[in-house]
């Protein structure tokens, strides 16, 4: 296993690393981009054990729903990329039991995953290509790297060339694990193409952005300023991949199975998170109302009992899906998917409306509370916490905080990020509702209809149109 | 045990039922009240065993969220007298623990519950009161029996005036648990009566109304004409109950307990028929759909992952509440109060949403569809059959037969009758919302959102205010 | 111009119209279909004029915004037969214009509008066909008469033959307007007809359905019992049609001309009818927390304000529309096309979510509340009044006689009807969008996008995908 | 009237103003605020005109439906200073109106607003209050400064106390329009203050906040680079105010009329500003759908259609409010209250749906598309461009640009002003729930529904409970 200090060092393996229009060399020295090697190196720090056998519990495969369950906690306490990097071994070990028939890339799955866990590297998922024209098929594109393809074959691997976009800690990682973000048809093998990819190959190259706070005060920013994580715009600028990391070359019945398996994963940890978000959401909704003395007004209390209902409804979703987790042969618990997907879109549909609420609760100040460093200034500090309180024991310091933390969360930046990519993880919301259809009981349920109706003898037409 | 003609038996017992303005002495002659004596005596025949020690599985408790889980199907065999009767043991059941400093009622309790298994009887829940100007308390009402009082006592009993409303299968069932509508205070001693009452009792007088159709053609309401639970207004003009059947009598202090020990196993029931309930209206607008040629139309595909995604939170809600079932000291097992609760205000909510997308899938025609009569009419029978059908294989009558059904469940006495309790069972959505609130665990939540903010030492308001 | 009488005797002419199997040789004498007779012919007393030259004001034809204005009320004192004459009347002119390359049809329809202004006669609107497969067009159904079609041509006239659904109506009616309910594509000239039928043509069949109460007390349904307007599916079982009856006979190009004509008209109308229906609605809510005491109550307070927004809304798209009005170069009047149909989308989704709070807000006697007759039974019904009444100045006999009300509207047969029509008049929810798409000006908005981004020099790229 | 530059000398009159911590003196100069004087000082110059009795438009009283109409399209062209100091005038006027029994006050107020308009200033709105515990009336909070009033009388004036929070650009305008920022009740008369206060005032300090970009590349933020208003946090530290700029002091009967009347135009120009974004927002979705490839998929239209009609029945409510005008007797139009009001509110209650439908419609690259300065990277720039390329004719420049102005105005900080704001204004959504109540016509509505009902004689339970 890594320690911090350990993984700080493998960041320096030349990797080209871009952001607003300059390479990056030294990304721990960047004032932006900087503090998430840090974040990332306190995940290594604590989860660390010395000794050649260790293991990160991070990295380990959850065997039963307790297991699942038990999971949660910990990855709370992990940054995203190691939480990217459980999600994609659970990715390639679900992937791998359903490309049984290739047996030599099922091997190398093998191989790499317990390399991975042996080496305690990090790992990040590449899915969405730039996609061109969405009205036009992978091979139908003007511009054939629309979508990520083999461009070349050399002894000993392939070479690839597109893009992957929207793919969180990029530039944090050891290996892009890259694989197609949907089905291909025949005709479309050199599309076909799953592999991973180390950060550092020649011609990956990486365009970052993010939601960090530019060089303010960090306690404006109480939450940003301390979690973030930058987004990579990765280029595949003709890259070469070893063969035995080459986990699909042109099967075309098999492209979509990597994105599905991934997706079951990914959505478990976004519905994770909203849950986890249901209850701040509900308790920032709370600590303002009692900080404002409207924790007794009926409609502030009817918001807040809303918040709570879907708080609650989230976190039904996920015990359902945990609940009803299944094992495969090998003995990997994996959730339910009609209830992980079914719970991830309503989080997803029903998030906005959950921060009208909290907005609505706490009033403007969410955006226009003196920043902390007004506290300190001898002509209006005083006056501004004066203010700022709202009777004794509520200090206008803590009101302050408790603003930033809001508007930090909710109505700035970090704000912006989590509106858009909570409808987009996943897929979008049409994409999420499409998963969910797709696993639910619909021949059971005009069974019930027709029954209720006590109608016998109806036709099938199911098939038919 | 009974046997549904020895219930039948029963009924004559004297008992002042009324209906539209005639009292009704002969229940299961009656042509619109009849029919449920049918359905109720079903259920007993279904669930029949011989022998003196026999017990319906219908009022045995479960034990183990395994035995919740496996109940709910048991469950949906059987009529609603027979469910509320489940619910109103696993009430009584549920309240002598919480009032064991009377040990009185607790041996009340045990022995009625035993005998009522025994003797196999159908037994209703009387909560609702008159309750007059719902800004006055109980105490305070122009008329002091607009909540149920004891207005006498006499020698091994009391006597109890008032009216409790909606009570589903009054005229149906042998026995009338009654109990405080809510909790009482000081001074409300006389409201704070619980006791089960004979509906043959002198002075016990039920005032039926029902959604039943009348006099039509059963075809024309496919659902209806089969299950119809007519709901009695029951008034107690001056009833004596002996003091076996009281369970509380002046303890304000445990007024609520009854109630609060209903509401959860009410609430359980209304989840339970929710997702019953969600299942059957995906069902009838994939049928609808499919018996249209509209099944692959993507704005139709949208609303039905819609209706699709509402059932299964719906199960989630359930599946969660089971899964988190507690165990009493006594064995009996009882669903998560969250959860159940979460879940029926989500399903209640959202289920005019639902039927207006059946509705809006399904077309007009759900309202002015020919009756099943008009198919036998030698004029324009064949012309309607010719007209109702979309093609080869969806025969004019199986669409018909579908309308007919969506319409009863969805567009008629039935639907509204629905429409009406799906929100009001459990108290209205207010009341829904305040009871979720209760067992949230806000500082929890609080605490989280703290935590996130990166506040420590926040002042504790939630009692000053 | 007619009167009722006269109206009455005009119906005794042989038209074949069915109900429930059987076929109803007298309308006015029938238990359920008959009042709605009297009520057409309330109207024509209501507005009759005598002499030669006299018109009905309800036929003629709106020249300013403030002439829009006026008709509503009048409209809205007149059945729904006698509206949708007026429409109609209107979607005649209206169409006339767009199809003035065939002088010969806008003639007869100058001349048709004459005559029935001057014999003052009803005319309702035959738009919707049985449509079959919907997936296919009217041309490619397994039955080509799935869609009314010209089957043969006799001197003098045509023989169509098909059917019209969902005809508020029909049976009371003189003429049928008959129009193709979509736009028809070359090889379909044979559906491109639209012609005006007599109710009593060889060949004319209407098979009836009603949403009116049965033989029961008529205070228990104080709406419906007054007002209903029974549905027709019309059959054209092979009916002549003389030639100066036919509007359009194959010019497949203007085969949309009417229904759209028509549809503005008609969403009008129903548009207007949402705001009456809103400010009843809110009206219902309040005299209902009033009549219970609760209208000083937080939430009851709030969910009233909602129902306020929503009917105000309603009414400022009404507004909207009628001030924003275009002048045909007739003088005729004509709504603002985007404002009638945003509204009256609006109207449509969110019905449901009113009627909601209603029964929030009204509780749930509702559907539990006696029948009016029961306060006349000796035994119970000055105890039924007793408990029905909430204080001094609050008889029982209000309140029963408001639930009833609010359950006649809301939550049975008129309410389902209601329910189902609001969202399927003027083509269900999807085709509502769309029309409201199609008269927005989408060029402007990206204009205005564009300009608050500061891009110039976009790529216009709405034609090309 | 002022010109531009005039305006900025007019800065320069020793304010005290304070931004993160820092006492600015020179705001012009100041690398985040003085943008905003730039963009104030170009509203003076395009509406400048010379000599002594030239008034600026934006300051004059519109007297008819179509003056106010007219009025829009030049208030949009002109900065958030100069909109808010249209609607002062207008406030002080109405409410001159409302206390004529009060004639020094009305003489002072028309003095001052004939002196305001030829000197061409701008005043500012300063009505909400620090507060403190909102549970607690003025007179009876810890604080008895949480609400500004009045310490001290001297010769000629008053002394006040207090803060007032969310001052839109209080640090760049000339007046601060102080009211009270609700009723007051007898005891409560130091409350009862209105008056107009210089920003030059001794013991006046205003605290800046603002969502304008940090230093960034203005390219990035290409909304709020260019328009931003600082929000102030308005401190009265004992400030001397002079009797002629008095317009309450200690009438308590009085106090509400200045908020309710600037309410309206408040709320007016927040309706207007809506209708506007209305149409951008669709204008964005539109433009991004057909970028992307898909403006024909379905459900994107379907969204697309969704924002289509937000933004049609937001432009209803400002048709209604404007065609619905009333004209005081002085001959000031002034728009009608009640669909003002309900189109606010629906406007505000969805903003946050319609930026959900833009978001899931555009798609993960609003937040991570890379910065433009990355397009001129020589190592990336060409790859760049070329992955967020969508075909021929859509560059990937332009699809950049896009996604940042989507970002910026919805993603982040100007998003989360504008989420947070468009609530707020007008009061939050109760606050806008509560006047859009007390606007309609009640007692109308229950009209309508006796009479629908039929009920005759009702009781009068309006006042009694």
């Amino acid at each position: 296993m890594m320690t911090g200090a350990q993984y700080k060092a493998s960041l320096n393996d030349g990797r080209a690393t871009y952001f607003e229009g300059k390479r990056i060399d030294d990304i721990e020295g960047d004032p932006v981009l900087g503090h998430t090697v840090n974040e990332i190196a306190a995940t290594y720090d604590r989860f660390y054990a010395p000794g050649p056998d260790a293991r990160s519990p991070l990295m380990s495969v959850a065997r039963s729903a307790q297991d699942l369950r038990d999971r949660i906690p910990i990855l709370h306490q992990a940054d995203l990329v190691a939480n990217v990097t459980y999600q994609s071994i659970m990715t390639l070990m679900t992937a791998a039991a359903k490309i049984s028939d290739c047996p030599k890339y099922v091997e190398r799955i093998g191989a790499y995953v317990d390399r991975a866990q042996k080496d305690d590297i990090r790992i990040v998922e590449c899915i969405t290509d730039a996609k061109g024209d969405r009205s036009l098929a992978p091979g139908k594109q003007h511009d054939p790297d629309a979508y990520v393809r083999v461009v070349d074959r050399k002894p000993g691997g392939v070479v690839i060339r597109g893009a992957k976009l929207h793919i969180s800690g990029a530039s944090y990682a050891h290996d892009l694990m890259t694989i197609p973000t949907k089905a291909m048809k025949a005709g479309e093998e050199a599309y076909a193409i799953a592999c991973v990819v180390p950060v550092s190959s020649p011609g990956v190259r990486i365009v970052n952005t993010t939601y960090a706070p530019r060089g303010g005060d960090a306690r404006t920013f109480p939450i940003s300023a301390h979690h973030h994580m930058p987004e990579g715009f990765v280029i595949f600028d003709d890259v070469f991949v070893p063969e035995e990391r080459v986990f699909l070359d042109g099967e075309t019945r098999h492209a979509a199975i990597f994105a599905h398996s991934l997706g079951l994963w990914e959505r478990l940890g976004g519905l994770s998170a909203f849950v986890e978000e249901g209850d701040q959401l509900v308790g920032f909704a709370q600590l303002m109302a009692e900080a404002n003395g409207l924790a007794g007004e009926p409609h502030i209390r009817e918001k807040i009992s809303e918040m709570i209902i879907h708080a609650t409804i989230l976190r039904a979703g996920l015990e359902a899906a945990i609940a009803n987790c299944s094992i495969t042969p090998e003995g990997a618990a994996s959730p339910d998917e009609l209830y992980t997907n079914a719970a991830k879109y309503y989080g997803a549909a029903n998030y906005n409306l959950m921060v009208r609420h909290l907005h609505d609760i706490a009033g403007g100040a969410v955006v226009t509370t003196p920043a902390m460093a007004d506290l300190e200034n001898g002509e209006v500090g005083h006056l501004v916490r004066k203010y700022m309180s709202t009777g004794p024991g509520v200090d206008g310091e803590y009101r302050m905080r408790l603003f930033h933390a809001i508007r930090d969360l909710t109505a700035d930046s970090l704000g912006g990020w989590k509106a858009v990519t909570n409808i987009q993880a996943g897929g979008g919301l049409y994409a999420q509702r499409i998963v969910t259809r797709r696993y639910y009981d619909l021949a059971g349920a005009k069974k019930k209809a027709l029954a209720h109706a006590r109608i016998e003898n109806a036709p099938d037409l199911s098939k038919k149109r």
